[in-house]
């Protein structure tokens, strides 16, 4: 048994398929793991304090010794994002293209692993021999450039993952997706396709990147008599390559504004993915010297997120750029799902503050809408239909397009974290088996420190907040000779609630004065008692439901 | 100089003109106050714990005399969820319409105030007097009947206030929109139009609700052998009564499930606003007695509220009915800005449960677009336009709106709350002052104890939980007797951090023998003096910023 399984490829998602972000897949045959990609994801809203998930990488480090590489599709932050923590558990090569390897070397030398990482940079249409496993890069297009495809070729079938992907005929940068290659992989045989879902509820073509500069030339001649400033991605390298000509084509100086756009073009410009004219790019302190209908700032902060430079130039807090009267505030974005009332909050203000702003139609999205799935589908022809990446509804978006295309059940596998699919040596796949998985918090410094119980106590404290119970009994009597004395954070503004505090105060006293009557000693015990009866007091008073924290001192 | 005062007209937005909800104007000519509105508002993301917001009305309870009446547009809880509050501190007479009246009155009847409050139910077209002003409710359409305009009579002018309203030429249940009222009035001279902007940055013409219809039918047609589940505002009756209309139709049962739907479609059932078959309801236990496809379950839940009856049934928590693989599950709604992720999260849920989930198109908005107002605007004529009802971005599209039709900058007054808009005796309208506004926050069973200083509390504890150093020293010598101990909840679990806890401990151990040796006295310095070092210690050590509260016991 253990033998013939041996020969099989099993497919094992290990981040959060169901999820946006965490991609990372491990593709497994007899002695070697290869894996591709290794993202993060941002919190949810209800992870209070955290800053970002990773995935639980328990299943690779137990079985380190086989693993031998990871691929990485492309340069976003969810599929590199969680490099730095997982190279310092399992430190083997990284396979990635150029753009994508600057990033990843950025990451790298912040932590001080740039030298002691293997990393090699892969041109599209070369392969990469890890034991059993051949890898091809596929030249794809996205809303980052030096985007891959991976044509993974193993001893029992070709595996064809798309990585993020969309189909641009006439991209800014570079070169078309590589339809002829899609096909001639496909003509040969392809046993499994892992395509991009995320818009696959959409119906039609994603827009070709270069639509969104004709968008700009018009806004800029429209708009000749104000500062311009557009947000955007950091990473969308070709929408401000774009910016950055059409301010030139008006004789207007260029301001990078926001740490990761300066991070992400500096590094871009320096591997010539971006092409920026002598004398256009000028500091934000020369902004001064020249007139507002002669600039153009590009800035992060298109999600509305609070610490980004468009939320402090909006709120003032910014230490060089303030929003005026009439500057033109350009959205070349559009809000990722969960940001929408942050996005909008940004645009009442800016509104507020006298700009003019413009957030609808200067944007396309970097993914395959309906019918360009239909067409990778239609060239690769799999013989099973395994789609990735998107919520659990775009995955089933995904499952009726394949439907439509004629793929039954039996052919469509859609995958939860750690589900191990198995191919035999027939190439039937099945899911066989399940390796554990899970999210990571990284809160601060500390990676894991934060579980749910932290996060379900975080929950807790900020619906109500806490009430602290303190007391000082006498060690050999058991008599209290201090307190009980109440504090609360987060409960009520006491000021006005003194009577409330008086009457919880009250409220423990006489259930101490009553548990010391029936002589109970056991210190959890009385802690126990004393909260129940405060949290019931509190909440027939208030319907509230604080922590409530008993804390006491032996003197 | 305040003579002349005395016969100008104000306008004094007292809500959150600039947020969805808490609408609420004063109108006030001399010794009279009349109110429009007294909505509420549900809380944004950052008010932790909050149950509601509401208007801090002040202003009104320091001129109560004066104040005599409040006059409703329509039912939605933004325009009369305050009523319960406020009411308490303002009992005067409300006036509103059938539908609208019978939804206030279930509030006060909750409060026991329906018997205290004076109420008068208004028809269309009838006038109420209310010192120098005259009230008139004309028709319009919304997606709620019995919505209605206020014509507002003053002796400077006639002010004309939209509520919230469409153009629907062919309404589900009554009449169409009045606008041959709205010319009339116009024709006679306006001095102002208040007219909702929540849809005055989309283009054309919101579609009639009896289109929706259409849908259900073409929906209950293509899915005969599933159960139907559909979620949808419990407050919209024509969406419900269309619904039953369709399942009777085709011959199925009618559950109606969640506390406000039931509610709700039993007031406008009494009042004769739906109408339903006989043997078309049944309750929920009788659902076991039919077979799945001569179902159908209308519910509440469509925003993705966590304890709404359709995500309680998703998540397996509802003690009646369960998802199962098969049903159709149809969100006849659109996500409010604020809760598309949650609304994303519930469909997961559905689909990983097997059902099939509708959830685009099944749904028209309430709110009149651009061509809607550009038909009001021309109807009515007004000498100035007061865009009213939507965020700061939606009055600046309306003022857009108003641009395009002529209007120039005096012409159009954006309020923010608490603006007193003057029009002296010939009309001219200028904004002359402000009075106090605000937003008092609703938790539990308090009103207005809840404030910012509590609420910051909250957000530091939400973030990264707090730390508590309890220890006792003894009067007299002011030696440390016991402790000092340290206690948290939300920061780190614990267990997996004892190394940390421990240096904690030694932290403050040390540094209040620094104190001690500076013979320092002053507790409050104490406490300062342990809270810095200990802060400091674990921002180093994690990056992190819990509360810190050092309790002090005196034994």
């Amino acid at each position: 048994m253990k033998g013939q399984r041996k020969s099989h490829l099993k497919i094992i998602p290990l981040g959060g398929l169901e999820q946006i972000g965490m991609n990372m897949t491990a593709f497994e045959y007899r002695d070697t793991i290869i894996v591709v990609d290794c993202g993060l994801a941002f919190p949810e809203d209800d992870m209070l304090g955290i800053d970002m998930c990773i995935p639980d990488i328990s299943y690779l480090v137990e079985n380190k010794e086989r693993v031998k590489g990871f691929f990485i599709t492309h340069g976003h932050e969810d599929h590199i994002g969680a490099i730095p923590y997982v190279i310092k558990e399992i430190n083997v090569p990284i396979y990635a293209t150029r753009l994508t390897m600057g990033l990843i070397d950025h990451k790298l030398s912040e932590i001080g692993y740039l030298n002691r990482t293997h990393r090699k940079t892969v041109k599209y249409g070369q392969t990469i021999n890890a034991g059993p496993f051949r890898v091809e890069f596929i030249k794809t297009n996205h809303s980052i450039q030096d985007s891959a495809a991976l044509a993974i070729y193993t001893p029992v079938g070709v595996i064809m993952h798309t990585g993020d992907f969309k189909v641009d005929y006439t991209p800014v940068f570079g070169d078309a997706i590589d339809l002829q290659r899609f096909a001639e992989i496909g003509k040969k045989g392809v046993l499994g396709l892992m395509c991009d879902s995320t818009n696959a509820e959409r119906q039609g073509f994603t827009e070709s990147e270069s639509t969104v500069g004709v968008k700009f030339n018009d806004i800029f001649a429209e708009n000749k008599d104000s500062r311009i400033i557009i947000a955007t991605f950091a990473s969308n390298v070709d929408r401000v390559q774009q910016i950055i000509n059409t301010a030139y084509k008006y004789g207007r100086k260029v301001v990078v504004e926001g740490r990761s756009m300066v991070t992400i073009i500096s590094i871009a410009q320096k591997l010539g993915y971006i092409s920026i004219p002598d004398n256009t790019l000028i500091s934000t302190d020369q902004l001064k010297n020249y007139p507002d209908n002669r600039t153009v700032l590009i800035t992060t902060g298109s999600q509305g997120e609070s610490m980004a430079a468009l939320s402090r130039m909006a709120n003032g807090t910014h230490k060089k750029v303030a929003i005026k009267p009439g500057d033109t505030i350009i959205f070349s974005s559009h809000p990722i799902p969960g940001n929408e009332k942050d996005v909008s909050n940004i645009i009442n203000e800016l509104y507020r503050k006298g700009a003019n702003v413009i957030f609808q139609d200067v944007h396309v999205s970097g993914h395959a809408c309906q019918e360009e799935i239909k067409l990778i589908y239609s060239l690769v022809k799999p013989k099973y239909s395994i789609p990735v990446h998107g919520e659990y509804k775009h995955l089933k978006a995904q499952e009726r397009i394949a439907r439509s295309l004629g793929y039954d059940t039996e052919h469509i596998k859609i995958l939860a974290s750690g589900d191990i699919l198995e191919f035999d040596e027939k190439g039937r796949a099945n899911v066989t088996g399940h390796v554990r998985t899970g999210t990571v918090f990284v809160d601060g410094l500390g990676v894991g420190d934060v579980g749910s119980i932290v996060l379900r106590d975080r929950q807790h404290l900020a619906q109500d907040g806490i009430i602290i119970i303190v007391m000082a009994i006498e060690k050999s009597s058991g008599e209290i000779v201090s307190g009980p004395d109440i504090v609360s954070r987060g409960f009520v503004y006491v000021k006005e609630s003194e009577d409330l505090m008086e009457q919880s105060r009250a409220i423990v006293a006489n259930r101490l004065q009553e548990i010391s009557d029936s002589r109970v000693r056991d210190w959890s015990k009385i802690k126990t008692e004393v909260k129940i009866a405060l949290s019931d007091f509190i909440w027939k008073e208030t319907q509230r439901n604080p922590m409530i924290l008993p804390v006491i001192q032996e003197v």
